[in-house]
């Protein structure tokens, strides 16, 4: 049975975990409910913190991500966790056990966890996460950390969605000299170097701090802190959040919070309105017009702009 | 001075280096003079074979790329390489010296080597890309190799780029795991285990093949080749191109070369359809119409598919 979304919506402000898990639901699918499920949430638009968790495989995600919560939990603070898994297009989502991994916290009300899958689909990130960040905004959590692997597009587009973002780098991976070549040092708001424990670790905060001090900074512009920590020991997880919390104050003292979020809005309603025009282009003709032009231009008779040119006048 | 798009095919197509530079900063630019590139282009469209190779950063991409030039090169084949960082969006293109890395093959000119950034545009790799591999097949390229970072929606693009996709893995890096986790099982023809000398190789390389077995595939299907390499001292590089191959031949007599070179004709298409709508949103009311609808929504005064059907039908 289906409930209505003003029901659902309504359900999961009052921390209802079953109808948060239903319109995060809505929003993975697509579900043509959603411009209702967005008009519902649209006035408790802005009142989380979102912060970005991004980093290579490997380097402690998912045990870092644990630890925050368990710290921002003994604030009293309502957390949502989306662990995006951009990389999975065809299988649908995080196959090791995400929603299990962080099973500690499964009795806690006060925090919601949620994998999600990008699906490959247009914008990636861009498109179906920040509704469900919207979703748990509307059942009023006021952390909310979006988890996703990097390297790649999905570094920038969590960096276009958090209000602040975690890179998070680990000795002896080659992290350091990588974190510039993919162009990380211009999205982290907060080095995390995780496995402080480890040899390297400090070659890689040195690393990364020379890097820091040889990139242009304009007066007032925010110098991204560094951080140590061991999360599998809840080592040095305080200083994160001290970290967070500074960079949040930055954003507000400066006005950048809003400034942020605008842009993040204005990414947010393109992806939506290129979505919409992509689905109108792949009906055209009965879902034929694009296939019927892609054989023309691999066979050589027609070159990709003429092709979509034609697209386009379709519409 | 600026050559009109004639000359520069003809003399690319003639092997003039300089030319073929020419035209990719156009495609790189997104120069108003693309569909005229393109149309050009056009009838040299599916002569080379396009060869994609990715893996997480540390992986030696470089150095298979640079072993892989010089063993196709001495089969005599004409050969493009393009490197494409799609994770520096801000940037604008890899730093730390791709372009000078290979420099042993700058004296031959069966050889052209490029870096491309994808610039955090529509589509990523899938705008770009396309364009630049139709220059070097323009330009008489019989395999054009192309290179990019991994894991993210960039390998997922390169998947729908190529004939043939290399993964490369590296043992101890845990990535046989996280090869599933980033769904690259699903786009691997060939994984490549690099540095197959060091401690581990034997259990990558099984655990790779276990889960090979594991996926389900119809009678028919491709089953991915598992190749072993240490590339830093050539070795195992005549193995891959031998994989490679072995792929090639299995692609064209089961007629599926034509299949995905079509598919991959229609994603890049739309990418350039999408691109011109989008670019369409943005020049909206004298390119104000979107921000004003993002202050909207970032204040939740407005939800954003009520923004972008405003935006969607102001085209």
């Amino acid at each position: 049975m289906r409930r209505d979304v003003p029901t659902l919506v309504a359900r999961a402000r009052e921390g209802d975990a079953r109808s948060v898990a239903r319109l995060i639901t809505l929003v993975e699918n697509g579900d043509p409910a959603l411009p209702e499920v967005a008009a519902t949430l649209a006035p408790y638009a802005g009142r989380a913190q979102v912060v970005g968790l991004t980093g290579s495989p490997g380097v402690g995600k998912s045990t870092t991500t644990n630890e925050l919560v368990k710290a921002l939990r003994a604030t009293g603070r309502r957390v949502g966790v989306l662990a995006v898994d951009p990389s999975s297009p065809f299988t649908g989502g995080a196959i090791l056990g995400d929603r299990v991994r962080m099973q500690e916290h499964t009795l806690d009300p006060g925090v919601y966890i949620r994998s999600m899958s990008s699906r490959g689909q247009l914008g990636g990130l861009s498109a179906a996460t920040p509704q469900a960040v919207r979703v748990l905004e509307g059942a009023g959590c006021e952390v909310i950390l979006v988890e996703t692997v990097g390297v790649g597009q999905a570094e920038v587009e969590i960096a276009t969605l958090a209000d602040t973002t975690l890179v998070l780098l680990a000795p002896g991976m080659g992290d350091a000299i990588q974190a510039v070549k993919a162009g990380v040092l211009e999205i982290a708001d907060v080095f995390v170097i995780n496995k402080a424990d480890r040899p390297g670790a400090d070659a890689t905060y040195r690393d990364i701090q020379g890097m820091l001090g040889l990139g242009e900074r304009l007066a007032g512009d925010w110098r991204p802190q560094v951080v140590r920590a061991t999360a599998v020991r809840g080592e040095g997880i305080d200083d994160v959040v001290a970290a967070i919390e500074k960079h949040r104050a930055w954003l507000e003292s400066t006005g950048k919070l809003t400034a942020r979020r605008e842009r993040r809005a204005a990414v947010e309603v393109e992806a939506i309105a290129l979505g919409a025009l992509r689905a109108r282009i792949g009906d055209l003709k009965h879902g034929t017009a694009l296939s019927t032009l892609a054989t023309a231009v691999a066979a050589g008779e027609l070159d990709p702009y003429a092709a979509a040119e034609e697209l386009v006048k379709g519409l």
